[in-house]
């Protein structure tokens, strides 16, 4: 099973040049390994493969490697077939007590979790984040799992009705007013960071989520007199998040917008690209 | 006795849409206070005048005060004239072992050791400072101070040369290799950002003291696919400063090109605009 991510609807607009099998959200199960002890186990999979012998793999960061493969993103063929490749080290096996339909969200969730492993949030900050899309419902669930208090800001009803009925703190994105000590830009669009940095106080952080083909204007001037932190934050490590998911810190079911085969992949990635979908998921079974 | 510096040029380029008396790095004496131990000081001066009252102001930022005049460069009349007028409370006296061509760099060297009171630099980091101008030699000198290890990056040879001369380790820009664990990026152009997006190593820092009128084209996807973390950093504390100056841990005076009377002041401007002129000051005495 594997997810429809806003990364795959950018690649078809240009994004990183990929031109491969996309999907890198999945769960599976192992085929083919060297690895006995994986053999037959389902799992889910980090979606960097490093090279393992550079400074950078040695210092724990593969997902920085310099010369890495990236499932579905970068030189390595993707989740939306019915097997993929990669090296067993990247291979997290899944407790038994999660679906697939949960653990497929492990990827998405450790890459919200990223954000902890980056910077320190206070229980008092007040947070924003900007986009309710799939980005910003699973940063929304990640601050609420870890005791944070944020306000969800976005321009579509339904999605914010949504996430209010998982618990989350919702409001139209111009209600917002000036002030947050942490924003956080889900917004997937270029023009979020332009929002994010009217939107955070001085001296606040701006993390941005947002990965675009586009370049965009910047307000240098904006960011150096309120010397704001600006923080690029991308995938995360598997574990935090599945030992969330398997603490039933997070129930992400709700988000499914529905599921399809595999060969009615156009028109999930159809479902997918409309504002109200959150997450659309591919079946091979 | 006040300095020229780059901000002051790109006032007249629009910046901050300034209109008054320019000037904000001074030395000066004291002749009208309501505080009997200032009268007749020798003082430099903070050049944010907060409210007092507001929670910014309250929690020791009134640089960052949303209603404060800054000397020179917001709704204040600044240094390049016989008076100019601050709060006492933000009127530093200068220690009488201090003269006033040492004194009137407390407010440059303030801005380069903020910072450090935004981010840790640890002393193995690999550092890089792009800008061989007077931004860039004051964070060059405040690192070396500081024990730091750090290379500057420019384009002039003979601005180099004296960097070299004062104990900086210098580089032609197009010298540096990419890998750096901090950038501090001092071009006071706005292309300085994509540079130091270039060169800074995944989840590395890159410090913005670059403050212009123009925005620049970013590359959103590289600070969130690398994680780099984009810090902005303006106008420090003089407590730091003055105290590292009255070390002697910092001698600035190599930096001194000229010193001209005030009515030579357009002179004055002209000179520092020169791409061989580090420092001008303008003298009232």
């Amino acid at each position: 099973m594997a997810g429809i991510c806003g990364t795959d609807l950018e690649q078809l607009r240009g994004y990183m040049g990929y031109a491969g099998v996309p999907g890198h959200e999945f769960v599976g199960e192992v085929i083919e390994s060297a690895d006995g002890a994986l053999m037959g186990r389902r799992v889910v999979g980090e979606i960097n493969a490093g090279c393992g012998v550079c400074a950078t793999c040695r210092a724990g960061l593969a997902r920085h490697c310099p010369t890495r493969t990236v499932l579905g993103i970068l030189g390595r063929d993707g989740a939306f077939a019915d097997y993929l490749c990669l090296p067993d080290v990247n291979l997290k096996p899944v407790p038994d007590q999660l679906s697939d339909h949960i653990a497929v969200f492990t990827e998405p969730l450790a890459a919200a979790l990223e954000i902890f492993s980056q910077t320190t949030i206070a229980a008092s900050d007040r947070i924003a984040i900007l986009g309710d899309g799939r980005l910003g419902a699973m940063v929304g669930l990640a601050m609420a799992a870890r005791g944070l208090h944020a306000v969800v800001g976005g321009h579509h009803k339904e999605k914010l009705e949504l996430l209010a009925r998982m618990g989350l703190t919702v409001e139209a994105q111009a209600g917002l007013r000036p002030g947050f000590d942490v924003v956080v830009d889900c917004t997937g669009s270029a023009a979020g960071i332009a929002r994010g940095l009217a939107l955070v106080r001085p001296r606040g952080k701006l993390i941005l989520k947002t990965t675009v083909a586009a370049y965009t204007d910047l307000n240098l001037a904006s960011i150096v007199i309120n010397e704001i932190a600006l923080l690029g934050s991308r995938c995360g490590e598997f574990a935090p998040a599945i030992e969330m998911l398997a603490a039933g810190r997070i129930d992400p079911r709700p988000l499914i917008a529905d599921i399809l085969s595999l060969d009615q992949g156009l028109s999930a990635f159809e479902l997918a690209a409309t504002p109200a979908a959150f997450k659309v998921l591919l079946s091979v079974t």
